[in-house]
């Protein structure tokens, strides 16, 4: 295997494709293929675009089997769990008869006279799984493995989404520069790795409202953020029927799921921080550990002497668990109970293989609170609990800002680098600018691109609605596109082996204006496509020379590829026959292009 | 005057407030209002926004008399000419008869079976000017008049608009580190300055297509880009009726009209480009200066000896202009014309205050080709060209790149601030990556925030049509925001002196739920307004401590805010008073948020 970007063609890997599914695809200029590794059962997802040519360009994909027309998905059945037999023959985990399943876990009072409790067998009829856990307390984590040397059928099937080889895989994971969230009890994800060695991740997140939203919507978000390239979600559902819309959403997710316990805990207790405990707390994760979810965000690094800290802060504590903590540290004028029973926890998360997303509570809220002292006080804490989580092999992560001018972006991302001794960075943009709500996807996508160059391993996408309302549909395919754009411009400032094959493959079709070829290569062919029908919808226009812009007269790709086939396609055939040529181009009427009729 | 950004409060100089417009303003949060300088025909248009405490903030303000509810605009009549007192007071112009429009200017052959000429008596009746130019070929510039110490009206006018002192502005200038793009006939003009030392400023191109769009539609794309923040606009018409769109473009723009000379000269020989010559070349550059365009693209860097390095590019010659030259070169094998005659050339730029831009005709289309021989071959001659024109005193600018990955940005304003001795950069994006059309005013503006951040004084927008169609209102109104973010995050990074205080006013209101504040700040209040509205339409959600995003419970702000409010306002206060606050907080019920009803 070479050392090459997955979105380079990987002819040489030979995908496994169907008839049905190529012909299926072939109509629409794409279809879905497999890699296949060492062993039939890890089977490698990818995108391949044929283009008008011959040739065909191999693309990274994080839709799951949901575009794969051989797959019958059923939201009611969930996904097949594809790792489940990797997990089981390691022999390291035992099923068990979990928690049981309380209606305060959706958010259900007994006393309350609203509804009851959703019968979660009725929902998943023939619940296929008891929760699994790690033997005697065992680190069943792929950071474990890895220091012991292990190469996994995860760390294989990565290795092939990246181009990479195994063992790159294996030693970054060891080294803590790369996490590969993969909970035992979510076997439905396809394998898929953070880390700055690799290509730049992006998470959309997802969340119900009371008002606005389903769970069939939510498991619609999931799988429309993945459609158009999301590598993780995070489920930040509040209010009722938190517990079963997350067992729809990792049933149906090929990719990893996020949360933040605290929220769930927060409901348990009636919103009321102060009556929040650890038991409350740890219950809940265990509760979500069973559940599947891949990696949570955990703010236990704010502290109570880092409260005061924001006191004269332009906006405060912003991020929502930060906030609650520091609420509660307050209330009861004690250390965090995070903080406090931070080791405990890292036992139980190594238990199932939930991957730490340390939370940066007192991230800025606004320009002026950018690298502030509760910023990097906080940062301080969260390299010792990396240490620690480590010391027990749990795999970490860490999240970053939020607010941040561009000046001061670099000193993030080397401060977190240096105190957290390389372990991912996962960052929620930074918005570059406060001035422009409802653009605000464009405001951090510019940060986002910045701080990812400079070694973030993954993005927390931010959507048109940021600061003002939920997103809806499109905001949120709109703040993942604009995410793919910053992760992938960081992939090729990264100078990531074949990422610029991609732009390659896109700018040839445009200078040899095969259009379809175009649409079928963009992140958005949808819109791609329909913007040029917009002005120039006939079909012979996806053949034209020129586009409505410019038109006939003044493309100058037309005008430099005539030039071209005027004068030589290379240098020396230019420099050579360019005296000569020119008589010629003269003699045939030194027309350059077509003029439009007049 | 102080050295501040004109976008901080300026409460200091008392703009004039006319009653009417007050009362017409207060209504929609804002107001037209005017800081006067040492005469009372120098009055700089300022946007003033009320907030609901009581202050105001003032903003830079492109939008021309069109938001003055005093001033009665009307299309066909144009705009005062607030400029031409200061411009005859010199007394170093004269009228003269000026060039005959001839039909051919218009795109109209003589022989044409379709149409005649438009009279333009017709369209302006009683056309009040004569054309005017230097005496006896003098320099009549704006560099000609910094470099002997004079300060002109035009540059206290943008001293004032940027709060810098006249001198600063009038250094700059003798320096050639900034423009102030001002054609003696344009006396339209709300004076306007382009330097490094300045705020970032952005242009949007407009330009007819003999399909899609009327001359009426011009001027109001104009108006339209200008209200969102465009500071200067160029006009890339070509086909029909180039020079009377011109003509109500510019008599209609309260801001710098550039234009690409090439594309109507071209016009004139049938867009052959072999036929032309540097005769017509020249006429079309005086005809273009006796109507007032205020700065001129030419790409007079595209040398016969540059064509063949661009033969083994991947995506050839992108520039329009680049493209018409090297076939031009290629056709004669002959040395550019436009390169041979570039001093006659700068005389007749110098009599009219016309302003370089130096074109990149070899500009890099594709990540693939960027910073590669031929471009920084080019700029190499746009150095040398750079050199000649400011001993003619003529005021000059460079144009940049295109399409340029993350990592080599640096380098290309490095150069360009090296070989062209400080002369303001003007690029278009760049575009940091190509894949993804129809979002790529994102993928450019990401470049472009970056390289103005390390210098480039104005930025050509890109809309989400490009290399896909001609853009419609919706397009320009996109790219133009786009790029006033891109614009104010590098002032913000580059430590423009108050550039910052717009972000705090903004993050003020955000953390005290003054929504409409948060509206009436906000780059596009409209659509903030719009988006904040979809989930929470009614009125008493304006004043509401919380948004949908997050719902009542979880507002991170809220708790915030109440955590401050319960603790005290400062540090010091939290830590003296933290312990016995929390026990009072206990009392009090602990609780840090209303919980929504349940």
């Amino acid at each position: 295997m070479t050392d090459k970007d997955a979105r380079t063609p990987v002819s040489t890997q030979n995908p496994t494709e169907t008839s049905e599914a190529t012909e299926a695809g072939k109509s629409i200029g794409w279809h879905k293929a497999y890699v296949e590794g060492s062993r039939p059962d890890l089977r490698v997802p990818v995108r391949q675009v044929h283009l008008t040519n011959g040739e065909s360009v191999t693309l990274y994909d994080t839709s799951g089997p949901y575009t794969d027309p051989l797959v019958d998905t059923d939201v009611r059945r969930g996904l097949a769990p594809v790792r489940e037999n990797w997990i089981v023959t390691r022999g390291d985990t035992e099923e068990y008869a979990g928690r049981p399943v309380r209606p305060e876990d959706d958010g259900i009072k007994h006393t309350s006279p609203r509804g009851g409790l959703r019968n979660l067998d009725a929902v998943f009829p023939g619940r296929p799984r008891q929760p699994r856990r790690g033997r005697e307390g065992r680190a069943v984590t792929q950071l474990a493995y890895a220091r012991r040397g292990e190469i996994t059928p995860e760390m294989e099937f990565v290795a092939i989404r990246e181009n990479v080889s195994p063992e790159v895989v294996r030693e970054e994971i060891a080294a803590g520069r790369a996490v590969l969230p993969a909970n035992v009890n979510h076997p439905e994800t396809e394998p898929m790795i953070i880390g700055k060695r690799f290509l730049v991740k992006v998470n959309a997140n997802i969340g119900n409202s009371a008002v606005t939203s389903s769970i069939e919507e939510e498991v619609e978000k999931m799988t429309w953020a993945t459609r158009w390239g999301a590598d993780t979600v995070m489920d930040l559902s509040t209010g009722r029927n938190i517990h079963t819309t997350r067992e729809w959403v990792l049933r149906n997710s090929p990719v990893p799921i996020g949360t933040v316990p605290l929220y769930q805990a927060l409901e348990k207790v009636d919103g009321k921080a102060e009556e929040l405990t650890w038991e409350i707390y740890k219950d809940t994760v265990v509760e979500q550990a069973e559940q599947g979810v891949d990696y949570m965000t955990v703010h236990a690094g704010v502290r109570l002497a880092y409260v005061p800290l924001t006191a004269n802060r332009k906006t405060g504590t912003v991020s929502r668990g930060g906030s609650i903590m520091a609420a509660w540290c307050l209330a009861h004028h004690k250390e965090s109970f995070l903080y406090e029973n931070f080791e405990e926890l890292c036992e139980i998360l190594a238990a199932y293989d939930v991957t730490y997303s340390l939370g940066d509570g007192l991230r800025p809220g606004s320009i002026a609170d950018a690298n502030d002292e509760a910023q990097f006080a906080e940062l301080r804490t969260l390299g010792e609990l990396n240490r620690i989580a480590k010391s027990f092999d749990v795999q970490t992560m860490i999240e970053g800002p939020g607010h941040v001018p561009m000046h001061k972006i670099k000193e993030n991302i080397d401060l977190q680098q240096e105190i957290c001794e390389e372990a991912p960075f996962y960052t929620l943009g930074p918005l570059t600018t406060d001035v422009a709500p409802a653009y605000d996807h464009i405001t951090s996508g510019i940060g986002a691109a910045m701080i990812a160059w400079w070694g973030t391993a993954m993005l927390c996408y931010v959507t048109p609605k940021e600061h003002l309302g939920l997103p809806n549909r499109d905001d949120v395919k709109t703040g993942v596109i604009t995410y793919k754009i910053a992760a992938h411009a960081a992939d090729l400032a990264k100078g990531h082996p074949g990422a610029q094959e991609w732009d390659d493959a896109l700018s040839d079709a445009r200078f040899e204006f095969r259009w379809e070829d175009q649409f079928n290569l963009a992140l958005d062919p949808d819109t791609a496509r329909a913007f040029h029908d917009e002005t120039l919808p006939a079909e012979p226009a996806k053949t034209a020379h020129f586009c409505s812009m410019c038109g006939p007269k003044f493309c100058s790709m037309k005008i430099s590829q005539d030039i071209r086939r005027e004068h030589g396609g290379s240098r020396s055939e230019v420099e050579e026959g360019m005296a000569q040529k020119s008589r010629e181009f003269a003699a045939a009427g030194n027309r350059v292009y077509l003029p439009i009729a007049d």
